[in-house]
């Protein structure tokens, strides 16, 4: 194992070399981290698909467990039980524009991780970085479990447990757990643990910040430097159900159901009584269990639905987590949401509503949110609903909101707008709408005919835990 | 699938150019031997160690099933459910010398398989090519179910099915149907079904030659094209018993004791009750059922040992298939060998024979082979030992002998010791000898620490069934 020690501590330097100045020294938090005794333990794989550009290239780095699509250049870094999820990278020649300028990419994009450690991190492009196009950027990185990197190029970024950085420009930053951010550039930020934090440069801010006593209880680390609170514990019951599903290398076929148009991925856990609709997309690492699926709704990675019903449409970002919850038709849950209901206490959320990126209700009885309602927070009982939610209409009239521990400025209707511009693009995205014609094929879809390459390291000797050079191209 | 059906043109026409001044056209014998729908099916795999050098490249071809280790470059070429080992490749800098000329590997040696068509064959390099030390190449060539290529480079080759080029240079050559040489240079020559040719020019020949009938019982094809007789129906039978062995990801641990330096694939068939001797290697695509390996034994690929025993030492080359046979001390069981006994009429070969390849024993009375035998051809009962064996002091004795359909000229004595000092060279590269000191570690040692990379083809689109190009390399 000395070429993985050499390893960490290039990237504990490197990553250092950037927050250190911010008063971060990441080397003890990472090394508690780094699961070394699990380095040799899960293979990594990528997809082979007809409608993705391909390219991967590996070098210097450990890639247990992590799922890769489009192309990706992992260089010198530790990516653990992730996904990096290349399937919305740009082409060669499209255009791009950036505010005022256009400009036009000179080649195909590309994930690049370098110098980073990831565990159990999902990175989605759809990248908007003006800088570089052509590369989907994460360098100098730690990002801790459960994260999510969406649209977001990193460089020189620690991200907490749960943190998720999303649509920003990150260089040398800090988010702290359960943070999210979806705010511009961030250059020289420290996110608190447990802000929630959307701005849109001239147009509007939403804020809002968990108690600190609440994220210590939902995420937090022990003496030992190991992941505690909720969060941890719902997930660590449910780890044993994926062995199985990566032990094998057949999919279950005839457990359930899958329309024609709908995706499984083998990789996700089915158990008990399920549905799955036409359209619907369930991806990798997704956990669905005794739940119905309606038409086109989609439950993303690390997403786990659990005696829960979810009508049409409904989108389930990664990370959303639901137990005896129902959901009405379009209701949009977001990155790493907590939604605890129990089988007397259930959750009820009304169509078209949209639950914001990590807000927890954890029913401490039966909690009813209206149709077309915006929600965040920390939600306990159906009274908690008046300071953490607003009816979408009411929202979009508001120029200026202070409602328990958030705040609004800004253009309500623009800031409801986006919201639901975007929770159209995933649907288009992931397939949802698809008709039958070529042209609104999305994600669903287009992974039905994919294969998987499974690879893994060196186990002994110096080198154990490295994986070898690899490098696949089209051809 | 227009890409492969482009690249079965592609191969048929270069080993036709090959061929066709030797008059065979390959163009119908691989249009029904390629199994188009099954192009998809299984995934191909390479094993990372850290005792092997590694390289793989791999270009414009279908791999199906296929197992490679060492350093491997194929292009343009179907590679289907085959051993590619290099296991044996000789390092860079290594000192050859051919006859009295002696030269040094200006690079480590690698396999290329180029323009060819090889089906559930065996390749194992230990080459002894004097051209292109570097390169042990297989280039324009066809070779057919259960087919051996062992340290022969072969260049515009026909194998038939069964049939084993050992040992020999061959340019535009056609093995027949488990015909077997080891005979040096074979340019521009047609070998029979059932010939069983070794020849050191200038110290010794042996020849056997099979009836005609006897071949066409065991080894034949039908009108369809598809394989049949007695070799293709024992191996039909026992094909499922491969599935889940290659669908699981995890080797199933329990089921049977290995000792400490003793290797079993988990690509191997392990049924009933077994027993597994120190430095034992059962190799990937062994199959053993109720059976007992002594200590040092080995199963190379594609041997089944079914309710039978073998004694320490005792080698079971590629192909050697026993049922119902008992083996002494330091038997040696040539490639391909059928050895069918029963429950009642069971075969014994006594300590230190060497029953040569492509010998049948198809018990229908008890067998007895006495101790320090040489053994050839096709026997039935226990009188057709007298023209098909030898002892091998008798044997090492003589200079010209005819028996039956065997005729032997040369030094008698030069040919028991080649064979002799074989078969050491594979119990000591096996590692069968292994005393826990570094330098006699050998495959079955080797191999402990190895892990498996397992790579599909498209499967959809105009590329269905061809593999990506994948380069690994050791980092």
């Amino acid at each position: 194992m000395q070429r993985i020690k050499r390893l960490v501590k290039h990237i504990i330097s490197r990553i250092n070399v950037n927050l250190k100045p911010m008063g971060l020294d990441i080397e003890q938090v990472l090394m508690e981290s780094i699961p070394f005794d699990e380095l040799t333990k899960y293979y990594a794989y990528y997809a082979l698909s007809i409608d993705h550009p391909l390219y991967f290239r590996f070098r210097e780095s450990n890639l247990g467990g992590t799922y890769f699509l489009g192309k990706c250049d992992v260089d010198r870094s530790i990516v653990f039980l992730s996904d990096i999820r290349g399937d919305e990278l740009k082409t060669k020649n499209t255009k791009v524009q950036f505010g005022e300028v256009k400009t036009e990419l000179y080649q195909d994009e590309i994930i690049q991780v370098i110098n980073s450690y990831l565990i159990r991190t999902l990175v989605h492009n759809h990248s908007r970085n003006p800088e570089i196009p052509e590369y989907f950027r994460i360098l100098n990185t730690a990002a801790m479990y459960y994260s999510n990197i969406h649209g977001t190029t990193t460089e020189g970024v620690y991200l907490g447990a749960f943190a998720t950085a999303d649509l920003s420009v990150l260089h040398n930053c800090i988010l702290g757990n359960y943070a999210y951010v979806q705010a511009g550039d961030l250059s020289r930020v420290c996110i608190d643990p447990g802000r929630i934090w959307i701005r849109q440069e001239g147009k509007y801010e939403f804020d809002y910040r968990y108690s600190p006593v609440t994220i210590e209880k939902y995420v937090s680390w022990d003496q030992n430097g190991e992941l505690t609170g909720v969060f941890a514990k719902f997930l660590k019951g449910r780890r044993s159900d994926f062995l199985p599903v990566y032990d094998s290398l057949t999919a279950s076929e005839n457990q359930i159901h899958v329309p024609n148009h709908a995706f499984l991925s083998r990789y996700a856990v089915v158990k008990g009584d399920c549905i799955i609709g036409e359209n619907c997309l369930v991806a990798q690492r997704a956990y669905i269990e005794d739940s119905v699926m309606g038409a086109g709704a989609n439950a993303q990675e690390n997403s786990f639905i659990v005696n829960t019903e979810c009508a049409d449409l409904c989108v389930v970002a990664h990370g959303g987590k639901m137990i005896y919850t129902k959901l009405g038709e379009k209701v949009f849950i977001g990155f790493n949401c907590f939604l605890q209901g129990t089988v007397d206490k259930k959750i009820s959320i009304g169509a078209g509503s949209i639950i914001m990126p990590h807000t927890i209700i954890d029913a401490e009885e039966p909690v009813t949110v209206p149709e077309e309602t915006l929600v965040w927070g920390y939600i306990a009982n159906q009274n908690d609903l008046k300071n953490q939610s607003m009816s979408m209409a009411e929202f979009a009239k508001e120029k200026r909101i202070n409602l328990g521990n958030m705040s609004f400025t800004g253009d309500g209707a623009a800031f409801i707008k986006d919201f639901q511009n975007r929770i159209d693009h995933i649907l288009v995205e992931n397939g949802a709408r698809y008709d039958g014609k070529s042209h609104s094929r999305g994600h669903a879809q287009k992974t039905q005919s994919v294969s998987y390459n499974l690879f893994q390291p060196y186990l002994a000797g110096e080198k154990e835990g490295l994986f070898p050079t690899i490098v696949v191209e089209d051809n």
